[in-house]
């Protein structure tokens, strides 16, 4: 009974947030002109993203007493670094579809894209500029975390249609792409709660593993997940050439056959390929192979976190929780 | 006599400054990988620009007597930021050089120059939260003069071909696209060298006066430039339906018959082209009417420094004398 009401007053608080952030992303004090600058980056703001990063800014801020003001700007500002990097990596990735809705490159062109980013990054910049305390750390980090997805995105790039990258340099690509972002969240709620630099720490690497489930996790639903709810076409990624765990993991785990089966499912049309790989990577028990480093990083998550929260570590214990179970 | 060894030690200096900033940019430390990124960030900041911006930093701050490294870390960062927004416009303008060299798109490809510039400007964010004095000022000054430069590079591309633009919406677009910037360089010196916000200010207008003659020249160059020190072709901006000033004062000044003179010599080959419309320009006084302009912003410009620097402007009244008797 104890736990059945826990987990309904969580959900509701992450409602609550989720409902906070989209209201600060709706009212936004943005100009009206221009159009060409304003109108895609209205429609982005607008998007029905999760909203994951502010939350989980809110929630470790919460734990150390944070002031709600420098927490509702940061968690602003995260979203809106999230932002920029996934309209400018749209158009890198030549994607058309995004929860559901056309990219801005697609419903405008690559200029207006290009351009609606760099409008992005820039109002984020001046809302982590606008928390109280610790102002100056919290913004280093906010840099020093957006140069690290700029290496993980370049790293993507590199890795494209390359045959030879090994599970090692995948981590090495997803800690930056998407770890480093969720790192940064984590740990500028410990620098609005004024925490050290080893309880910050402590966060941060519980941002980087939750990252590396986070992806993993991404790259299984982009093969196994549904595809009304993920509100985009699965297989793209594969079929961009993109480098996932499940094909990674195949070629390391099955480096004779998996060259000669991948060239062979590829000649299929899609849906074919995608039922196909599924009975594969089940059957080769990959897919289990990639779930179990799901676990292990969700398992180290939950070490950070002890050693940053302690007892506290309650509420960011589900939102983890709720990250591991998510379907989409 | 006096006036040549001033003149000469002001060239020195500049030279000086130049080199610093140079060396600034070539010694940054970055990363070597991934390559993806950072070769071509590299290749930018070995470009060979006139680095005005940064100078105007060094040149504003010395009459302050700001702290020296403060002004360095400033004027690369001003520089990164320079420089993240002519690759991004490159882009969005299909420009191919820059400089005499080929741009970054051009060189690689758009994804490539996409992240480059996302990276240079991280860079120059993370530069600027290094200086020390009223660190908090610059970099939220930094922002709001990023967040203006999209909005001018905005109304760039929305009057592109629009043969409805007037000499007012063209100031709008040039003091937002081009002022802003130079702006930001002459305030940020105001703001390391400690001085109040009535100072800041008329800093801040002396370079959006600036940059309004800068952009009118720019304008003019385009036309009658030469070619060889330009490192571009003439005349790139009239064939890709850009707003000059050049254009939009014929049109205001002659509206019966501009739109079929446009249109007449629109089909001709771009050199003969050129050396028709520079007659034009002339004979009908256009030209002129620009170079009035030029004057009428210079002399404001010197007014503003007037009121910031009092006695102290000398040097920057010689660096007003250099930017607007530039031949590229």
């Amino acid at each position: 009974m104890r736990q059945a009401t826990d987990l309904s007053s969580f959900q509701e608080h992450i409602r609550n947030l989720q409902a906070e952030i989209n209201e600060g992303l709706r009212t936004l004090s943005l100009a009206d002109r221009p159009d060409y600058l304003y109108t895609p980056v209205k429609y982005v703001l607008k998007g029905t993203g999760k909203r994951l990063r502010p939350i989980l800014v809110h929630l470790v801020g919460e734990t150390f007493s944070a002031d709600p003001e420098d927490l509702l700007h940061a968690g602003l500002a995260v979203e809106l670094l999230h932002n920029f990097t996934l309209v400018h990596d749209d158009i890198m990735d030549a994607d058309s579809t995004r929860h559901g809705q056309p990219t801005v490159h697609e419903k405008w062109d690559e200029s207006t894209a290009i351009l609606a980013g760099d409008g992005i990054y820039a109002l984020g910049q001046l809302l982590i500029s606008r928390v109280k305390i610790n102002t100056l750390q919290a913004i280093q980090a906010f840099n020093i975390a957006t140069l690290m997805v700029c290496e993980g995105q370049a790293y993507d790039k590199e890795f494209e249609h390359d045959h030879n990258i090994s599970l090692d340099q995948y981590f090495t690509m997803i800690e930056k792409k998407t770890g480093w972002l969720i790192g940064l969240c984590a740990e500028i709620g410990g620098i609005l709660g004024d925490q050290n630099e080893e309880v910050r720490s402590h966060l941060r690497s519980y941002g980087l593993n939750l990252g590396k489930v986070f992806q993993i996790q991404d790259d299984i639903l982009e093969v196994y997940g549904n595809e009304k709810s993920m509100g985009k076409s699965l297989g793209s990624d594969l079929v961009a050439g993109k480098q996932t765990v499940l094909t990674v993991l195949a070629r390391e785990l099955f480096p004779a056959e998996w060259a000669g089966y991948w060239q062979k499912i590829q000649q299929l049309e899609i849906d074919k390929a995608l039922s196909e790989l599924r009975g594969y990577l089940e059957e080769k028990k990959i897919l289990q192979r990639a779930k179990e480093l799901v676990d292990t990083y969700n398992e180290r998550a939950r070490e950070d976190l002890k050693s940053a929260l302690g007892e506290r570590r309650h509420i960011l214990m589900e939102f983890t929780d709720m990250v591991v179970n998510r379907k989409k």
